[in-house]
């Protein structure tokens, strides 16, 4: 099945609001294995509304409409679709019950229009609007299928994943199930990667490979069909295997979980605390590490470090040391890891000392960055050398200490 | 002129990403009057873009595409476009420094597929990409104007704002100014703002008034149209006065302004520095300050006391007081302001503890948070009752302590 989704709503094409209804049916279509080759978004215009549903009949032969079934004048989808249809509106008896005793339980006069939002097609399946006055619809015309939804994305996703995507899985007579993994890759950049694994990219048609770049992390997406859910397991596990032989060093995680979650997720499995100094990145790191839920066991706290008067007066560092070496130095990422370490008693400690930019820092060019990893073992430093602007810089600083905290704990332990 | 936006990749019909592209894009053009008729989306499959494209020269003489423009076998926007308009392509030279240069910086080896990004369509202007590699092309054929501009939304801002929109005003051949004025709001809702300024915002025509709300403040934009520049800010003026005059409490800031930036322009007028004692942010507050170049004049250092051990221990607090109070408390923000002003030597010293959730915290439930403000001239707490997720709640403690500060050295300076 091919799937085309129309947004109807003039707020979308003035920008007042974003199509989030789009991104949630094309994921729920995605995972039962029915493509989606467009998305259409058109304003509260009959005739272009019109136009853009002959568009869609030429390339789909499923048609899911959200919005412009309310009661005001500018609503028009289901008016439109019958005109198109030839057919007519009759009224959704159960829907009109749920508006009048709306009206009804809040002692208001029911405004006229309002019985309009229980006007369905007249040959369709009028679907349930479980939070909402306005039914959808769903009807199968000459080998096309037409799903009316409505806007508030509330109402629209109860009704689309009890009413309408049963229906659309009744219509296929034989149908596959839809399984993904993603791959979370850090310290690699996404064409670096493709170039890497491209003959694997090039021979696999299932299951299927997308990587995808965002600004904290590289994925790839692993989306198999099968009859059944351990088939499609099956299905992945070599393509994965042969992924992590290639390029499992950069792999710090799989689906929902992040360079934070990983850390904490490895600290406690180690019984480990964790404590930072932060010079550049003034406390972004250690809040990264709070993203995650019940981290108190784990995280001690930190210390932003901002001044070098911070870093002698609170972490105790050397001056003299720190004057002849340079803030943005080895040395005093070094110090600073070892200091908070001690200071908070913690079993890892971080130290982030950089020049974020624009301009450089006591000598070091805007994105020259030093991460210190003091552990029970060792203390390890690692050089950035980064090129975007100032926050980029600050943001990509805290994610690699993330990633080399998780590199040096999983070779440690 | 009418315009439609084309999103072209396949992570937005697989629903792994929302098209906010679109919105920005649409609500840009919506402020100097070009009408958006249509959004579309397509996959990355060059037959299915260029028969989108076909659609779109038949109802649109303004094409904006998003997407599509990065290094990889699946990026092919500008080479369909080419193909359809019978353009090669040719290395701007301006971009292929750049992405020279980046590798250089970075001192890694550049993979080859790389230097595709600096291609652009052979007559095209390049449009310059401030935060990324691949520049953008306007070009202008047949009385269709095509503008291609890059998928990631920061990218892609800065290039719409800075290349795109002066490039598409300047085909207007008879064209006004356009001038933008944004006030930044914080701690009223935007339904509640709306409310209040109803009447001003139902007279206004010249300038037009949009309020927008996004995570961390609400805005009003006001945009004029005038023969010059000076006459436009004339129309914006008595507008902005009449909107201060009912809600100028909650402004905080104008155009760019941000929380952070605020706070560090007061503290640096005033010859005030700060600190702060972080337990909820865990770091947040503070790495917001420091989102802002130069503040080290201001920004002295941090401390996050996540357990209550660190807070009796590194800011000296009583653990007796706290465990009577308990930690979610007016009493301790109150002490971890005053400590941390005194134990960094600042001037202005910020406490933020609270239960950031899913769970409650020491009896507070989810969402409570307290903020202290300890200036030279007195201590005042600030109680917020968040209804959000866990790291929704802890931004918003982070922008509300900004808030705060802001509030209380105008009214103390």
């Amino acid at each position: 099945m091919k799937a085309e989704i129309i947004g109807v709503g003039s707020e979308l094409l003035l920008g007042q609001i974003v199509n989030t209804n789009a991104q949630f049916i094309s994921a729920r279509l995605a995972e039962v294995g029915i493509d989606v080759l467009y998305h259409s978004v058109v304003g509260d215009n009959s005739d272009r509304l019109e136009r853009a549903i002959e568009i869609a009949q030429s390339r789909a032969d499923v048609i899911i409409f959200t919005g412009g079934l309310g009661p005001t004048k500018d609503d028009m989808t289901k008016q439109t679709v019958a005109r198109m249809l030839g057919q007519s509106l009759r009224y959704d008896e159960r829907a009109m019950n749920k508006i009048k005793s709306h009206f009804e339980r809040q002692q208001r006069e029911m405004p006229p229009n309002n019985t309009q939002q229980a006007l369905v097609l007249e040959h369709s399946t009028a679907l349930w609007n479980e939070r909402g006055m306005a039914p959808g619809m769903a009807i199968t015309e000459d080998g096309i299928t037409y799903i009316l939804l409505p806007g508030p994305p509330h109402e629209m996703k109860t009704m689309f994943d009890k009413e309408a995507l049963p229906y659309l899985l009744g219509l296929e007579s034989d149908h596959d199930v839809i399984i993904s993994r993603v791959l979370n890759f850090y310290g690699i950049g996404e064409s670096d990667l493709e170039t890497r694994i491209e003959s694997i990219l090039d021979e696999q048609t299932n299951p299927t490979i997308a990587p995808l770049a965002s600004p904290d992390a590289v994925t790839i997406r692993m989306t198999a069909k099968a009859k059944t859910e351990a088939e499609a397991y099956r299905l992945i596990e070599p393509v994965e295997a042969q992924i992590r032989a290639r390029v499992g060093d950069y792999i710090f995680g799989v689906d929902e979980e992040t360079l934070a979650s990983r850390a904490i997720e490895l600290l406690r499995a180690n019984g480990l605390t964790i404590s930072a100094a932060e010079s550049l990145t003034a406390g972004l790191f250690t809040s990264e590490l709070a993203t995650v839920e019940g981290t108190s066991d784990v995280l001690k706290g930190s210390f932003v470090t901002y001044s070098l008067d911070q870093k002698v007066d609170v972490l105790g560092l050397d001056r003299a040391a720190i004057e002849r070496e340079g803030v943005v130095s080895s040395s005093c990422a070094q110090s600073m890891a070892v200091a908070v370490r001690k200071k908070t008693g913690s079993d890892v400690g971080v130290g982030l000392t950089g020049a974020a930019g624009p301009d450089s820092h006591d000598g070091a060019p805007a994105g020259t960055v030093w991460i210190g990893i003091a552990t029970l073992q060792r203390v390890k430093t690692y050089r950035l050398q980064l090129s975007g602007l100032r926050n980029a810089n600050r943001r990509r600083a805290a994610n690699f200490a993330l990633y080399y905290v998780i590199r040096q704990l999983k070779e440690e332990n």
